[in-house]
């Protein structure tokens, strides 16, 4: 073996209702994969090269933001100052505010200028112990730019201390070229960014924003269609502000995740529960947007649906770059139990990108992605806010300690 | 001068409703104090020996969190994580927990446990830039306890990097040995703890919990009685669960501020303007304990009432140990201006604890505490969180780099 973690209180998130935590375990690295989980056989160990002590250290698997909009430029905090001091959403959005001033902004933006934007942004959320982020499109709205963000992001996963999955959501918002003629643009991105980003290998997933102020289900039907014609995931932002039915659609169409799902009824979780489908609960747009109705929680819960939760950063509606943050709010705002939010960003996440085979769990055959707490309980990673626990991150085998203050810990 | 900084966007936060910032501004530095605080004048600068040029980065007062309960032994993640999963509070209070777990493992504790304990939760505030903390006791009960707490504050506020203002809360909750004899722990406050503590030096102001759960009227009325006879400041947590009249009377009596008042009305808001004590708002409790009832924001405002935001952090009801976290939810949940919120954690936070002729202003003759950020405008502190925005701090003149992950100012 490469690597041996000792001495650690072992947080693995193997499928139950519970943590199955194992004290006093061991974990055994080779070539980027765990080759051993287990309690502690400190016998097999004399005169290995690299034992690493964790001295009694929380280890669970590396958290999974699985939904998050990372790239974009422009700032829309004077826009949140302009409301809260009492300017009309109508007069901001005449002078250029809202999602389209982030979409000028990102067209505008060179690469270079994107990835350094989205390389700050991450840095939280390797302090929450990420080891793995969803990055989407959805801020170009044209083939060029569109493609660009996605090369950003694909960039990003080539550093060596993250993981990026990738997804296409070109139908995030209907651009200004293309007033009143949604269905144009929808053929647009079926006919052409599909294919071409397919061709480019740039997108893991597509992702759609169905709602009334988005896109129709018979047109996210057909971007599921294309999505699928060319072996790709699908996904949908779905049942946030209203109960359109684009959850159910998505889960019969077999989308690995519906997200927000604020107005799912039980016909749409039964769907999910049918579909296997993931229900992604994205807390802090629901606190940021001051939404009141609840996304149906004991549903889910009493048909099964694994639930993941994700921070949805994104410059409009969740500026929250923090993964425990939202955690908290998965308790304290639905109700979750802690180790539901620890399986939401884990087990669970990995399930909502279509990777639960490899990631989210501490099992012998995962990826050895991992992050090492100074913490007793794994409930305190939904309690506590603000302190940085985190010891250090380990990625494919690699560590990476935290660059936060000191711990007594290595 | 001893130090020069230089090539700075410089929110004064002086006297009025608006920042105040100073573009291209330059900040001069003599004795831990500020002697030149305006527009650059690069001329006199040749051969200054030590000149930061900061590059633009946007500079604030260093952030002062006014109310905290910082020091405390115990966890309470598995209370939080029991009523998630609907254990009845009666159960787990029976069971030992609550406030009083809080009291009994404090109890317990060393002065170095809890020092360490402490220091790991203050590395939260720092990192969002806080220079000043203000610390409680209050899980003691008893004179030992109560002055071991504070001599921990104390010992905190002797470390170069951060100020401490320390808070006796001896009447925060009847001891377990007073049971049913209210009356006999304020006598015992009044005539033992606050003249003890007095004499040791170990208090600069003193604090009630006025609630139908706490002490009445009456009771802090005899407290704040014998902190005045000794010289302290007075402050009270009132007005938090119903309107039993707390707040104005620590503002007739003088207090520098009253903390949490969600039920102040608007007999209690012209007693605060009469008496010009701070409204220090809690949103952190607000939001862990899913509270309905509004702070008077808007009477506050009428009144020209200064409002300060604090963490509150502590185990039961605000283990959130962000600032930027409560400025987001002071934002997000009361609707306050990012200039009230940046206000109320700066020169109102500083008035709060009777500091506002030395600290909370980027001023002459103020001292040198400051927050060095990377960003943009002062909105943006409370809009985003989780990123690692902060630069370095500073301390009575000495310069603090942030432990974050790199950025690419000094
Ligand atoms: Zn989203
Ligand atoms: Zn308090």
């Amino acid at each position: 073996m490469d690597r041996v973690l000792t001495n650690l209180k072992m947080v693995t998130m193997q499928p139950g209702t519970d943590y199955l935590i194992i004290e006093n375990g061991m974990i055994g690295i080779q070539d980027g994969k765990i080759m051993l989980a287990g309690h502690a056989r400190y016998d097999d160990l004399h005169g290995h090269p690299d034992v690493v002590d964790c001295q009694g250290a929380l280890v669970t698997p590396g958290l999974i933001d699985c939904h998050t909009h990372l790239v974009f430029a422009g700032n829309r905090a004077n826009e949140f100052e302009q409301r809260l001091n009492g300017v009309p959403y109508e007069e901001i959005a005449k002078a250029g505010g809202g999602i389209i001033s982030t979409v000028h902004a990102t067209r505008t933006a060179s690469e270079d200028e994107l990835y350094e934007l989205a390389v700050q942004r991450l840095n939280g959320l390797k302090q929450d112990g990420v080891t793995t982020i969803e990055i989407k499109s959805g801020y170009g709205l044209t083939l060029a730019d569109e493609l660009k963000m996605l090369r950003v992001a694909r960039r990003i996963g080539e550093m060596e201390d993250i993981k990026v999955s990738t997804t296409l959501l070109a139908a995030h918002a209907l651009p200004p070229e293309y007033a009143g003629r949604a269905d144009d643009y929808i053929d647009f991105v079926c006919r052409e960014i599909i294919p071409a980003a397919t061709k480019e290998k740039l997108a893991d997933a597509v992702d759609v924003f169905c709602e009334g102020i988005g896109f129709s289900t018979e047109q996210c039907l057909r971007v599921f269609t294309a999505a699928k014609q060319h072996g790709l995931n699908i996904k949908g932002h779905t049942e946030q502000l209203s109960n359109l039915g684009g959850s159910a659609l998505a889960a019969r169409m077999g989308a690995t995740s519906v997200d927000h799902i604020e107005y799912l009824d039980s016909e749409g979780v039964t769907a999910l529960a049918t579909g296997n489908t993931v229900a992604t609960l994205l807390p802090g747009a629901f606190y940021f947007l001051r939404e009141s109705q609840q996304p149906p929680i004991k549903l889910l819960r009493q048909n099964n649906v694994p639930m993941a939760i994700a921070t949805d950063f994104n410059p409009g509606t969740s500026p929250i770059a923090s993964l425990r943050t939202v955690m908290n709010m998965g308790c304290t705002l639905f109700r979750l139990t802690p180790e539901e939010c620890l399986r939401g960003v884990t087990a669970n996440a990995a399930q909502a990108l279509g990777l639960h085979d490899t990631r989210g769990q501490i099992r012998v055959g995962m990826e050895a992605d991992l992050a090492i707490w100074n913490l007793e309980t794994p409930a305190e990673l939904s309690y506590r806010l603000g302190v940085p626990d985190l010891i250090a991150r380990v990625v494919d085998g690699h560590l990476f300690p935290s660059s936060g203050e000191k711990h007594n810990a290595n």
